[in-house]
Protein backbone atom coordinates (compact mmCIF):
# COMPACT_ATOMS: atom_id res chain seq x y z
CA UNK A 1 0.00 0.00 0.00
CA UNK A 2 3.04 2.14 1.09
CA UNK A 3 4.32 2.01 -2.48
CA UNK A 4 0.98 2.32 -4.30
CA UNK A 5 0.92 5.25 -2.72
CA UNK A 6 4.33 6.62 -3.29
CA UNK A 7 3.56 5.90 -6.87
CA UNK A 8 0.30 7.96 -6.89
CA UNK A 9 2.13 10.70 -5.38
CA UNK A 10 4.79 10.67 -8.46
CA UNK A 11 4.64 13.57 -10.75
CA UNK A 12 3.42 13.16 -14.16
CA UNK A 13 5.77 13.84 -16.87
CA UNK A 14 4.88 15.81 -19.81
CA UNK A 15 7.01 16.49 -23.30
CA UNK A 16 7.11 18.46 -26.31
CA UNK A 17 9.51 19.73 -28.85
CA UNK A 18 9.35 23.27 -27.68
CA UNK A 19 6.47 25.58 -26.01
CA UNK A 20 3.40 24.10 -27.53
CA UNK A 21 2.79 21.23 -25.51
CA UNK A 22 2.29 23.96 -22.81
CA UNK A 23 -1.33 24.26 -24.10
CA UNK A 24 -1.97 20.60 -23.02
CA UNK A 25 -0.55 21.25 -19.47
CA UNK A 26 -2.70 24.05 -18.98
CA UNK A 27 -5.53 21.55 -19.80
CA UNK A 28 -3.85 19.05 -17.50
CA UNK A 29 -3.62 21.20 -14.70
CA UNK A 30 -7.09 22.44 -14.94
CA UNK A 31 -8.61 18.39 -15.16
CA UNK A 32 -5.95 17.42 -12.67
CA UNK A 33 -5.48 20.24 -10.14
CA UNK A 34 -4.22 17.80 -7.24
CA UNK A 35 -0.89 16.38 -9.65
CA UNK A 36 2.31 17.60 -10.04
CA UNK A 37 4.16 17.88 -13.36
CA UNK A 38 7.03 17.93 -14.97
CA UNK A 39 7.60 19.64 -18.31
CA UNK A 40 9.98 19.11 -20.85
CA UNK A 41 10.87 21.12 -23.01
CA UNK A 42 13.27 20.39 -26.35
CA UNK A 43 14.12 23.64 -27.34
CA UNK A 44 17.44 22.84 -28.35
CA UNK A 45 15.86 20.96 -30.86
CA UNK A 46 13.04 22.45 -31.94
CA UNK A 47 11.09 21.39 -34.53
CA UNK A 48 10.39 18.06 -34.93
CA UNK A 49 7.71 18.67 -37.73
CA UNK A 50 10.90 19.15 -40.08
CA UNK A 51 12.84 16.20 -39.33
CA UNK A 52 12.64 12.44 -40.13
CA UNK A 53 11.46 9.95 -38.17
CA UNK A 54 14.60 8.25 -37.07
CA UNK A 55 15.82 11.88 -35.24
CA UNK A 56 12.21 12.38 -33.61
CA UNK A 57 12.45 9.31 -32.05
CA UNK A 58 16.11 9.65 -31.03
CA UNK A 59 15.20 12.57 -29.45
CA UNK A 60 11.80 11.20 -27.85
CA UNK A 61 13.76 8.57 -26.10
CA UNK A 62 16.27 10.51 -24.43
CA UNK A 63 13.61 13.18 -23.20
CA UNK A 64 11.64 9.30 -22.02
CA UNK A 65 14.81 8.64 -20.23
CA UNK A 66 15.59 11.44 -18.53
CA UNK A 67 11.58 11.54 -17.31
CA UNK A 68 11.97 8.78 -15.72
CA UNK A 69 15.19 8.84 -14.44
CA UNK A 70 13.18 12.21 -12.39
CA UNK A 71 10.65 9.18 -11.28
CA UNK A 72 7.66 10.36 -12.96
CA UNK A 73 4.14 7.49 -12.66
CA UNK A 74 3.13 8.68 -16.60
CA UNK A 75 4.38 10.39 -19.01
CA UNK A 76 2.47 12.50 -21.60
CA UNK A 77 3.82 13.31 -25.04
CA UNK A 78 1.89 16.92 -25.85
CA UNK A 79 3.47 17.18 -29.30
CA UNK A 80 1.61 15.85 -32.04
CA UNK A 81 4.61 15.11 -34.11
CA UNK A 82 6.21 12.92 -31.74
CA UNK A 83 3.09 11.05 -31.16
CA UNK A 84 2.69 10.24 -34.41
CA UNK A 85 5.95 8.79 -34.72
CA UNK A 86 7.44 8.21 -31.59
CA UNK A 87 4.62 6.62 -29.48
CA UNK A 88 4.38 2.90 -29.88
CA UNK A 89 8.45 2.54 -30.48
CA UNK A 90 8.53 4.54 -26.08
CA UNK A 91 5.62 2.50 -25.07
CA UNK A 92 7.36 -0.84 -26.63
CA UNK A 93 10.53 0.54 -24.38
CA UNK A 94 9.18 1.64 -21.41
CA UNK A 95 8.21 0.57 -18.03
CA UNK A 96 5.51 3.14 -17.40
CA UNK A 97 2.16 4.38 -19.33
CA UNK A 98 3.07 6.43 -22.53
CA UNK A 99 -0.27 8.63 -23.39
CA UNK A 100 0.17 10.29 -26.74
CA UNK A 101 -2.23 12.65 -27.93
CA UNK A 102 -3.58 11.36 -30.99
CA UNK A 103 -5.89 8.47 -30.10
CA UNK A 104 -7.53 10.73 -27.50
CA UNK A 105 -8.17 13.38 -30.35
CA UNK A 106 -9.43 10.93 -33.09
CA UNK A 107 -11.64 9.45 -29.99
CA UNK A 108 -13.09 12.97 -29.62
CA UNK A 109 -13.27 14.21 -33.40
CA UNK A 110 -14.91 10.77 -34.09
CA UNK A 111 -17.76 11.16 -31.10
CA UNK A 112 -18.30 14.61 -32.36
CA UNK A 113 -19.03 14.40 -36.22
CA UNK A 114 -22.19 13.99 -37.52
CA UNK A 115 -21.43 14.58 -40.91
CA UNK A 116 -18.51 12.12 -41.45
CA UNK A 117 -15.86 14.40 -42.93
CA UNK A 118 -13.08 15.23 -40.46
CA UNK A 119 -10.42 18.04 -41.52
CA UNK A 120 -6.76 17.55 -39.91
CA UNK A 121 -4.50 20.19 -39.99
CA UNK A 122 -0.66 20.12 -38.93
CA UNK A 123 2.84 20.47 -39.58
CA UNK A 124 4.73 18.35 -42.35
CA UNK A 125 6.06 15.48 -40.29
CA UNK A 126 2.64 14.76 -38.28
CA UNK A 127 0.82 15.13 -41.96
CA UNK A 128 3.04 12.99 -43.61
CA UNK A 129 3.62 10.23 -41.25
CA UNK A 130 -0.72 8.94 -41.68
CA UNK A 131 -0.99 8.85 -37.89
CA UNK A 132 -4.26 10.36 -37.85
CA UNK A 133 -5.62 8.85 -40.93
CA UNK A 134 -4.64 5.41 -39.72
CA UNK A 135 -5.88 6.37 -36.28
CA UNK A 136 -9.47 7.32 -37.90
CA UNK A 137 -9.16 4.20 -40.29
CA UNK A 138 -9.00 1.72 -36.72
CA UNK A 139 -11.88 3.24 -34.81
CA UNK A 140 -14.63 4.05 -37.63
CA UNK A 141 -13.52 3.72 -40.78
CA UNK A 142 -16.46 5.23 -42.30
CA UNK A 143 -15.34 8.90 -41.41
CA UNK A 144 -13.85 11.00 -44.39
CA UNK A 145 -10.60 12.65 -43.49
CA UNK A 146 -9.12 15.86 -45.30
CA UNK A 147 -5.84 16.62 -44.53
CA UNK A 148 -3.18 19.41 -44.81
CA UNK A 149 -0.17 20.46 -43.44
CA UNK A 150 0.03 23.90 -42.36
CA UNK A 151 4.42 24.90 -42.20
CA UNK A 152 4.05 28.17 -41.35
CA UNK A 153 1.42 28.26 -38.59
CA UNK A 154 4.07 27.11 -35.91
CA UNK A 155 6.74 30.27 -36.67
CA UNK A 156 3.80 32.72 -37.49
CA UNK A 157 2.14 31.64 -33.76
CA UNK A 158 5.68 31.89 -32.44
CA UNK A 159 6.38 35.61 -33.72
CA UNK A 160 3.20 36.78 -31.73
CA UNK A 161 1.41 37.02 -35.01
CA UNK A 162 -1.56 34.87 -34.33
CA UNK A 163 -4.23 37.51 -34.62
CA UNK A 164 -2.69 39.91 -37.62
CA UNK A 165 -3.98 39.98 -40.99
CA UNK A 166 -1.15 38.11 -42.37
CA UNK A 167 -2.49 35.13 -40.11
CA UNK A 168 -5.63 35.13 -41.33
CA UNK A 169 -4.63 35.09 -45.00
CA UNK A 170 -1.98 32.11 -44.77
CA UNK A 171 -4.84 29.92 -42.68
CA UNK A 172 -7.67 31.20 -45.75
CA UNK A 173 -4.71 29.79 -48.10
CA UNK A 174 -3.83 25.85 -45.89
CA UNK A 175 -7.67 25.81 -45.79
CA UNK A 176 -9.43 27.22 -48.73
CA UNK A 177 -9.93 23.48 -50.41
CA UNK A 178 -11.04 21.65 -47.12
CA UNK A 179 -13.30 24.14 -46.49
CA UNK A 180 -14.96 23.05 -49.87
CA UNK A 181 -15.80 20.19 -47.82
CA UNK A 182 -18.94 19.29 -45.92
CA UNK A 183 -16.44 18.97 -42.54
CA UNK A 184 -17.85 19.70 -39.44
CA UNK A 185 -14.73 18.85 -37.48
CA UNK A 186 -11.41 20.02 -37.40
CA UNK A 187 -8.37 18.92 -35.53
CA UNK A 188 -6.08 21.11 -34.59
CA UNK A 189 -2.99 18.49 -34.83
CA UNK A 190 -0.38 20.70 -33.24
CA UNK A 191 -0.18 21.95 -29.71
CA UNK A 192 0.65 25.24 -30.72
CA UNK A 193 -2.58 25.92 -33.11
CA UNK A 194 -4.92 26.63 -30.09
CA UNK A 195 -3.31 30.10 -30.02
CA UNK A 196 -4.77 30.51 -33.42
CA UNK A 197 -8.31 29.50 -32.39
CA UNK A 198 -9.41 33.12 -32.69
CA UNK A 199 -8.08 33.62 -36.24
CA UNK A 200 -9.02 30.09 -37.21
CA UNK A 201 -12.87 31.41 -36.57
CA UNK A 202 -13.22 33.97 -38.57
CA UNK A 203 -12.90 31.79 -41.72
CA UNK A 204 -14.46 28.42 -41.07
CA UNK A 205 -18.08 28.45 -40.55
CA UNK A 206 -19.65 28.37 -37.03
CA UNK A 207 -21.04 24.89 -36.83
CA UNK A 208 -17.29 23.12 -37.35
CA UNK A 209 -16.23 22.25 -34.05
CA UNK A 210 -12.28 22.68 -33.52
CA UNK A 211 -10.53 20.12 -31.08
CA UNK A 212 -7.47 20.63 -29.90
CA UNK A 213 -5.36 17.94 -28.18
CA UNK A 214 -5.60 19.11 -24.57
CA UNK A 215 -8.86 18.58 -22.86
CA UNK A 216 -9.17 15.05 -24.80
CA UNK A 217 -5.77 13.75 -23.87
CA UNK A 218 -6.20 14.98 -20.31
CA UNK A 219 -9.42 13.03 -19.75
CA UNK A 220 -7.50 9.95 -21.18
CA UNK A 221 -5.17 10.84 -18.05
CA UNK A 222 -7.61 11.25 -16.09
CA UNK A 223 -9.26 8.07 -16.77
CA UNK A 224 -6.08 6.01 -16.34
CA UNK A 225 -4.79 7.16 -13.12
CA UNK A 226 -8.69 6.60 -11.88
CA UNK A 227 -8.86 3.19 -13.16
CA UNK A 228 -4.98 2.12 -11.74
CA UNK A 229 -5.73 4.03 -8.39
CA UNK A 230 -2.86 6.43 -9.36
CA UNK A 231 -4.22 10.04 -8.37
CA UNK A 232 -2.21 11.88 -6.44
CA UNK A 233 -3.36 11.66 -2.94
CA UNK A 234 -0.53 14.12 -1.99
CA UNK A 235 -1.50 17.94 -0.19
CA UNK A 236 1.39 19.90 -1.43
CA UNK A 237 1.62 19.71 -5.53
CA UNK A 238 4.57 21.38 -7.68
CA UNK A 239 5.87 21.97 -10.99
CA UNK A 240 9.07 22.05 -12.54
CA UNK A 241 9.96 23.00 -16.34
CA UNK A 242 13.18 21.73 -18.29
CA UNK A 243 14.38 23.06 -21.79
CA UNK A 244 17.68 22.27 -23.42
CA UNK A 245 18.15 25.57 -24.87
CA UNK A 246 18.25 28.53 -22.92
CA UNK A 247 15.01 29.29 -20.51
CA UNK A 248 14.72 33.35 -21.83
CA UNK A 249 13.23 32.64 -24.96
CA UNK A 250 10.83 29.72 -23.36
CA UNK A 251 9.60 31.92 -20.74
CA UNK A 252 8.88 34.88 -23.35
CA UNK A 253 6.55 33.07 -25.43
CA UNK A 254 5.75 29.89 -22.92
CA UNK A 255 4.09 32.47 -20.50
CA UNK A 256 1.50 33.89 -23.53
CA UNK A 257 0.42 30.29 -23.64
CA UNK A 258 -0.07 29.39 -19.94
CA UNK A 259 -1.41 32.96 -19.30
CA UNK A 260 1.33 32.61 -16.24
CA UNK A 261 4.90 32.64 -15.46
CA UNK A 262 6.59 29.58 -15.86
CA UNK A 263 9.27 28.80 -12.87
CA UNK A 264 11.17 27.08 -12.08
CA UNK A 265 12.90 26.71 -15.58
CA UNK A 266 16.38 24.46 -15.73
CA UNK A 267 18.19 24.16 -18.74
CA UNK A 268 19.56 20.60 -19.13
CA UNK A 269 22.01 18.55 -21.78
CA UNK A 270 20.88 15.11 -22.39
CA UNK A 271 21.96 14.18 -25.32
CA UNK B 1 56.35 21.54 -51.70
CA UNK B 2 54.79 18.14 -52.36
CA UNK B 3 53.61 18.65 -48.69
CA UNK B 4 51.93 22.40 -49.82
CA UNK B 5 50.37 20.95 -52.94
CA UNK B 6 48.93 18.21 -51.39
CA UNK B 7 47.49 20.54 -49.14
CA UNK B 8 46.21 22.68 -51.68
CA UNK B 9 44.53 19.97 -53.81
CA UNK B 10 42.36 18.89 -50.52
CA UNK B 11 38.69 20.64 -50.52
CA UNK B 12 37.44 23.36 -49.31
CA UNK B 13 34.44 22.71 -46.12
CA UNK B 14 30.91 24.81 -46.37
CA UNK B 15 28.86 24.72 -43.25
CA UNK B 16 25.44 26.12 -42.92
CA UNK B 17 22.17 24.68 -40.41
CA UNK B 18 20.66 23.69 -43.38
CA UNK B 19 20.06 24.72 -46.91
CA UNK B 20 20.79 28.19 -46.85
CA UNK B 21 24.64 28.08 -47.07
CA UNK B 22 23.62 26.07 -50.15
CA UNK B 23 23.68 30.47 -52.16
CA UNK B 24 27.17 30.65 -50.53
CA UNK B 25 27.99 27.77 -52.30
CA UNK B 26 26.75 28.24 -55.71
CA UNK B 27 28.74 31.38 -55.41
CA UNK B 28 32.19 29.83 -54.61
CA UNK B 29 31.99 27.09 -56.91
CA UNK B 30 31.47 29.74 -59.55
CA UNK B 31 34.43 31.92 -58.39
CA UNK B 32 36.54 28.72 -57.55
CA UNK B 33 35.79 26.42 -60.62
CA UNK B 34 38.80 24.29 -60.02
CA UNK B 35 38.13 23.82 -56.19
CA UNK B 36 36.53 20.66 -54.82
CA UNK B 37 33.46 21.07 -51.94
CA UNK B 38 32.15 19.20 -48.88
CA UNK B 39 29.09 20.97 -47.73
CA UNK B 40 27.60 19.78 -44.14
CA UNK B 41 24.18 21.39 -43.47
CA UNK B 42 23.03 20.37 -39.75
CA UNK B 43 19.55 19.60 -40.67
CA UNK B 44 18.68 17.78 -37.27
CA UNK B 45 19.61 20.94 -35.67
CA UNK B 46 18.08 23.61 -37.74
CA UNK B 47 17.50 25.93 -37.08
CA UNK B 48 20.19 28.08 -35.24
CA UNK B 49 18.26 31.13 -35.47
CA UNK B 50 16.28 31.11 -32.97
CA UNK B 51 18.76 29.11 -30.23
CA UNK B 52 21.21 30.19 -28.07
CA UNK B 53 24.77 31.42 -27.73
CA UNK B 54 26.14 28.25 -25.95
CA UNK B 55 24.14 25.77 -28.49
CA UNK B 56 24.91 27.28 -31.36
CA UNK B 57 28.77 27.31 -30.53
CA UNK B 58 28.56 23.61 -29.61
CA UNK B 59 27.08 22.37 -32.77
CA UNK B 60 29.20 24.71 -35.14
CA UNK B 61 32.10 23.66 -32.95
CA UNK B 62 30.95 19.45 -34.04
CA UNK B 63 31.27 20.30 -37.28
CA UNK B 64 34.54 22.03 -37.61
CA UNK B 65 35.49 18.85 -36.02
CA UNK B 66 34.05 16.39 -38.31
CA UNK B 67 35.22 18.65 -41.28
CA UNK B 68 39.17 18.71 -40.53
CA UNK B 69 38.65 15.01 -39.76
CA UNK B 70 37.84 14.81 -43.43
CA UNK B 71 40.92 17.02 -44.25
CA UNK B 72 39.53 20.54 -45.67
CA UNK B 73 42.41 23.19 -45.63
CA UNK B 74 39.81 25.83 -44.97
CA UNK B 75 36.23 26.14 -43.24
CA UNK B 76 33.73 28.76 -44.65
CA UNK B 77 30.96 29.59 -42.15
CA UNK B 78 28.26 29.95 -44.52
CA UNK B 79 25.60 30.96 -42.13
CA UNK B 80 24.81 34.47 -40.65
CA UNK B 81 23.87 33.02 -37.35
CA UNK B 82 27.04 30.88 -37.06
CA UNK B 83 29.24 33.74 -38.16
CA UNK B 84 28.22 36.27 -35.89
CA UNK B 85 28.06 33.90 -32.72
CA UNK B 86 30.65 30.87 -33.05
CA UNK B 87 33.21 32.66 -36.20
CA UNK B 88 35.96 33.38 -33.38
CA UNK B 89 35.68 30.32 -30.73
CA UNK B 90 35.94 28.47 -33.73
CA UNK B 91 39.03 30.35 -34.88
CA UNK B 92 40.44 30.58 -31.60
CA UNK B 93 40.06 26.76 -31.33
CA UNK B 94 41.20 25.42 -34.75
CA UNK B 95 44.53 25.04 -36.81
CA UNK B 96 43.28 25.74 -39.83
CA UNK B 97 41.67 28.85 -41.42
CA UNK B 98 38.05 29.53 -40.84
CA UNK B 99 36.37 32.26 -42.97
CA UNK B 100 33.14 33.97 -41.54
CA UNK B 101 30.29 35.52 -43.75
CA UNK B 102 30.13 38.79 -41.77
CA UNK B 103 33.24 40.48 -42.25
CA UNK B 104 33.55 40.48 -46.32
CA UNK B 105 29.81 41.46 -46.18
CA UNK B 106 30.50 44.72 -43.71
CA UNK B 107 33.82 45.26 -46.05
CA UNK B 108 31.47 45.23 -48.97
CA UNK B 109 28.51 47.26 -47.87
CA UNK B 110 30.77 49.84 -46.48
CA UNK B 111 32.31 50.27 -49.88
CA UNK B 112 28.79 50.40 -51.47
CA UNK B 113 27.18 52.94 -49.59
CA UNK B 114 26.56 56.71 -50.39
CA UNK B 115 24.20 57.73 -48.20
CA UNK B 116 25.87 56.00 -45.05
CA UNK B 117 22.75 54.44 -44.50
CA UNK B 118 22.85 50.71 -44.10
CA UNK B 119 19.69 48.19 -43.25
CA UNK B 120 20.46 44.73 -42.16
CA UNK B 121 18.00 42.08 -41.84
CA UNK B 122 18.62 38.46 -40.80
CA UNK B 123 16.98 36.06 -38.25
CA UNK B 124 16.38 36.78 -34.23
CA UNK B 125 19.79 35.00 -33.10
CA UNK B 126 22.09 37.16 -35.68
CA UNK B 127 20.16 40.53 -35.13
CA UNK B 128 20.17 39.76 -31.05
CA UNK B 129 24.39 39.24 -31.91
CA UNK B 130 25.07 42.45 -32.75
CA UNK B 131 27.44 40.83 -34.78
CA UNK B 132 27.18 43.08 -38.01
CA UNK B 133 26.75 46.50 -35.83
CA UNK B 134 30.07 45.76 -34.28
CA UNK B 135 31.83 45.05 -37.50
CA UNK B 136 30.20 48.11 -38.80
CA UNK B 137 31.50 50.10 -36.14
CA UNK B 138 35.00 48.63 -36.46
CA UNK B 139 35.12 49.55 -39.68
CA UNK B 140 33.44 52.25 -40.40
CA UNK B 141 32.08 53.80 -37.51
CA UNK B 142 30.50 56.57 -39.44
CA UNK B 143 27.83 54.55 -41.13
CA UNK B 144 24.17 54.26 -39.38
CA UNK B 145 23.22 51.17 -39.33
CA UNK B 146 19.21 49.78 -39.16
CA UNK B 147 18.59 45.97 -37.94
CA UNK B 148 15.25 44.19 -38.15
CA UNK B 149 14.90 40.56 -37.54
CA UNK B 150 12.59 38.91 -40.04
CA UNK B 151 11.91 35.09 -38.23
CA UNK B 152 9.55 34.59 -40.95
CA UNK B 153 11.28 34.95 -44.07
CA UNK B 154 13.15 31.50 -43.25
CA UNK B 155 10.04 28.91 -43.26
CA UNK B 156 7.86 31.41 -45.98
CA UNK B 157 11.03 30.45 -48.27
CA UNK B 158 11.04 26.84 -47.38
CA UNK B 159 7.34 26.48 -47.77
CA UNK B 160 8.60 27.81 -51.42
CA UNK B 161 6.16 30.45 -50.91
CA UNK B 162 8.98 33.10 -51.94
CA UNK B 163 7.27 34.38 -54.59
CA UNK B 164 3.48 34.86 -53.22
CA UNK B 165 1.39 37.87 -52.26
CA UNK B 166 2.01 36.84 -48.36
CA UNK B 167 5.42 37.06 -48.59
CA UNK B 168 5.30 40.35 -49.64
CA UNK B 169 3.13 41.04 -47.40
CA UNK B 170 5.36 40.06 -44.51
CA UNK B 171 8.03 41.67 -46.41
CA UNK B 172 6.54 45.36 -46.35
CA UNK B 173 5.68 44.52 -42.47
CA UNK B 174 9.37 44.06 -41.60
CA UNK B 175 10.78 46.62 -43.53
CA UNK B 176 8.10 49.50 -43.44
CA UNK B 177 9.72 51.37 -40.48
CA UNK B 178 13.34 50.67 -42.60
CA UNK B 179 12.78 52.02 -45.81
CA UNK B 180 11.46 55.58 -44.36
CA UNK B 181 15.31 56.12 -43.83
CA UNK B 182 17.56 56.73 -46.36
CA UNK B 183 19.26 53.43 -46.76
CA UNK B 184 21.24 53.02 -49.97
CA UNK B 185 22.27 49.03 -49.05
CA UNK B 186 20.43 46.33 -47.25
CA UNK B 187 22.59 43.34 -46.06
CA UNK B 188 20.79 40.09 -46.63
CA UNK B 189 22.17 38.88 -43.19
CA UNK B 190 20.85 35.28 -44.02
CA UNK B 191 21.76 32.99 -46.49
CA UNK B 192 18.34 32.06 -47.34
CA UNK B 193 17.54 35.48 -48.29
CA UNK B 194 18.46 35.66 -51.69
CA UNK B 195 15.89 33.43 -53.03
CA UNK B 196 13.64 36.09 -51.93
CA UNK B 197 14.89 38.84 -53.50
CA UNK B 198 12.68 39.27 -56.46
CA UNK B 199 9.85 39.92 -53.78
CA UNK B 200 12.34 42.34 -51.88
CA UNK B 201 13.03 44.23 -54.90
CA UNK B 202 9.05 44.81 -55.72
CA UNK B 203 8.85 47.13 -52.53
CA UNK B 204 12.28 48.58 -52.22
CA UNK B 205 13.11 51.33 -54.18
CA UNK B 206 15.41 50.57 -57.04
CA UNK B 207 18.34 52.27 -55.57
CA UNK B 208 18.92 50.49 -52.84
CA UNK B 209 21.71 47.67 -53.51
CA UNK B 210 21.25 44.55 -52.02
CA UNK B 211 24.05 42.45 -50.53
CA UNK B 212 24.21 38.84 -50.67
CA UNK B 213 26.68 36.62 -48.62
CA UNK B 214 27.63 34.97 -51.52
CA UNK B 215 29.93 36.75 -53.71
CA UNK B 216 31.81 38.89 -50.61
CA UNK B 217 32.47 35.82 -48.80
CA UNK B 218 33.79 33.80 -52.26
CA UNK B 219 35.80 36.88 -53.08
CA UNK B 220 37.71 36.58 -49.66
CA UNK B 221 38.02 33.10 -49.73
CA UNK B 222 39.62 33.70 -53.23
CA UNK B 223 42.30 36.09 -52.01
CA UNK B 224 43.05 34.18 -49.06
CA UNK B 225 43.88 31.16 -51.30
CA UNK B 226 45.94 33.19 -53.78
CA UNK B 227 47.82 34.63 -50.95
CA UNK B 228 48.19 31.55 -49.51
CA UNK B 229 49.06 29.71 -52.51
CA UNK B 230 46.93 27.32 -51.52
CA UNK B 231 44.48 26.87 -54.79
CA UNK B 232 44.06 23.65 -55.96
CA UNK B 233 45.92 22.22 -58.97
CA UNK B 234 44.23 19.21 -59.52
CA UNK B 235 42.57 18.34 -62.39
CA UNK B 236 39.57 16.78 -60.72
CA UNK B 237 37.14 18.20 -58.63
CA UNK B 238 34.51 17.27 -56.70
CA UNK B 239 31.68 17.64 -54.15
CA UNK B 240 29.74 15.86 -51.36
CA UNK B 241 27.41 16.62 -49.46
CA UNK B 242 26.69 15.62 -45.80
CA UNK B 243 23.45 16.33 -43.12
CA UNK B 244 22.77 15.75 -40.16
CA UNK B 245 18.53 14.68 -40.69
CA UNK B 246 17.53 12.16 -43.40
CA UNK B 247 18.21 13.73 -47.08
CA UNK B 248 15.27 13.52 -49.02
CA UNK B 249 14.02 17.35 -47.86
CA UNK B 250 17.23 18.56 -47.97
CA UNK B 251 17.71 16.99 -51.60
CA UNK B 252 14.02 18.59 -52.54
CA UNK B 253 14.30 21.84 -51.41
CA UNK B 254 18.37 22.13 -51.67
CA UNK B 255 17.80 21.79 -55.67
CA UNK B 256 16.38 25.28 -55.49
CA UNK B 257 18.81 26.94 -53.77
CA UNK B 258 21.28 25.34 -56.03
CA UNK B 259 19.78 25.24 -59.13
CA UNK B 260 20.25 21.69 -60.03
CA UNK B 261 20.63 18.08 -57.84
CA UNK B 262 22.52 17.34 -55.11
CA UNK B 263 24.85 14.24 -54.71
CA UNK B 264 26.00 12.58 -53.36
CA UNK B 265 24.13 13.69 -49.76
CA UNK B 266 25.23 11.63 -46.85
CA UNK B 267 23.60 11.54 -43.50
CA UNK B 268 25.92 11.43 -40.64
CA UNK B 269 25.75 11.61 -36.54
CA UNK B 270 28.36 13.68 -35.39
CA UNK B 271 26.62 14.74 -31.87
Amino acid sequence: MTQINSIANRPIGVFDSGLGGLTVLKSLEKQLPNESFLYFGDTAHVPYGTKSKETVIRYSRDITRFLISKEVKLIVIACNTASSIALKYLQDNSKIPIIGVVEPVVRESVSNTKSAVVGVIGTRATINSNSYRLMFNSIEPEISIIEKACPLFVPIIEEGWAETETATQVAEIYLKSMLKSNLDTLVLGCTHYPILIPTLKKIIPAHVNLISSGDPVSKTVSEYLKEHNLHSKSDTRYEEFFVTDYPQQFNEIGSRFLGRKLSPVTQVDIS
